[in-house]
């Protein structure tokens, strides 16, 4: 259906969407300055006027956006889990074999993590800071993002062949996996340690390693340390 | 040489050895009680008062036994590393072959954080709480820390003939077991996952076959796959 607008009304809209696109981005500022406040600062310490003033916001604008400080800090790390959980979706083929898909998996964390570190950071030192209903919401993304990864190293270690009775081992190494991860950002200087893709790479080769997943295959291990 | 006290003499320094062995205890108390509630609270949101608060010690008691609150925290920070590091460098025969030391060094590590789990995380939460000398202190303390460990992934490493031309790769693969380590305060039961040794045990297999240490070795393997 052809619907015609008058032309007062599409201005109205084109004004409507640019608004809302400005409005959107302005919302974006205002998060990353934030995570960088908290993330140099901690939480507590960080008040929404601090935020207010570094992009020159007023505090009747800032909550404009966010309902209280808390809602800022559930805000920033919902919209990084989100992101991060969204990306690790689209970046893993089903079909792929599960080696494969850990690969994908800690080289898509370490890259989300190199464009987003201080989003990062407030998301592993700030969780506890949120309560109730925020807590519960973040805490669900991020028991997703741990059943993706557990799932995959579930598969590795099926084809092992070494015993899980409990189901402790999958939990245990994923849980190791996600140290590696997330510690990175305690020690990675890029200028130092290169780029996270090369990172990625020797952290997915002695995870796997460490799985057993190429030991035995001599092709495989040829193949692999090639890429380290 | 022997030296016989007047009783006078000798019952004032037995009073001596008590007092200082209760000023000792108290302080342990203190540090406790103030690593207990710096781990739930927060640096920022801990006062000195309400540590003396906990333990039931005045203000003026409290100042007795450190200088500021920054003192406080330096004084678990330091009391943490130093033990750490002092029972790790004790538990290691540099006779052993490295993946003997390894192994002892991922359970040492383990077992101390089972002891003092509220006072590792108030080194890892907390150490940029720390400025100036006190924080330098600190942080010689963790770079021994890191070189003891480093030491003997760079022997295990050398075994496996892989190159590593910029000692990124010992770098790394040092860093990625300190994240394991670490980041267990981020989810390890006790109930849920069994002792401490039985993770010890899977997180020195997934790093000794992660660095290539038991790869092609069938012995070495079997019998480390029974130890999981």
């Amino acid at each position: 259906m052809d619907v015609t607008l008058a032309p007062d009304e599409a201005a109205a809209r084109a004004r409507g969407r640019r608004s809302r696109a400005g409005t959107q981005q302005k919302l974006e500022n205002l998060l990353s300055a934030a995570a960088g406040l908290i993330a140099k600062k901690g939480y507590e310490q960080t008040s929404i006027r601090d935020v207010g003033r570094e992009v020159g916001a007023s505090l009747p604008g800032m909550y404009y956006y966010f309902k209280s400080k808390e809602d800022l800090l559930f805000q920033i790390q919902h919209r990084t889990f989100a992101s991060l959980l969204e990306a690790q979706l689209a970046g893993v083929d089903g079909h792929d074999p599960p080696d494969r898909k850990l690969r994908r998996l800690i080289a898509g964390h370490l890259a989300f993590y190199a464009r987003h570190p201080r989003e990062m950071k407030v998301c592993t030192f700030e969780l506890e800071s949120l309560r109730g209903e925020a807590y519960r919401d973040i805490e669900s993304l991020r028991r997703r993002y741990y059943r993706l990864l557990a799932t995959v190293v579930g598969e590795i270690l099926a084809r092992t062949g070494r015993p899980d009775p409990d189901g402790l081992l999958v939990r245990h190494q994923t849980l190791f996996v996600f140290g590696m991860l997330n510690w990175i950002f305690m020690w990675y200087d890029a200028e130092r340690d290169g780029p996270v893709e090369r990172l990625g790479e020797e952290m997915a080769e002695t995870v796997l390693q460490g799985l057993g997943h190429t030991c035995g295959d001599p092709t495989s291990r040829a193949s692999s340390e090639g890429a380290v």
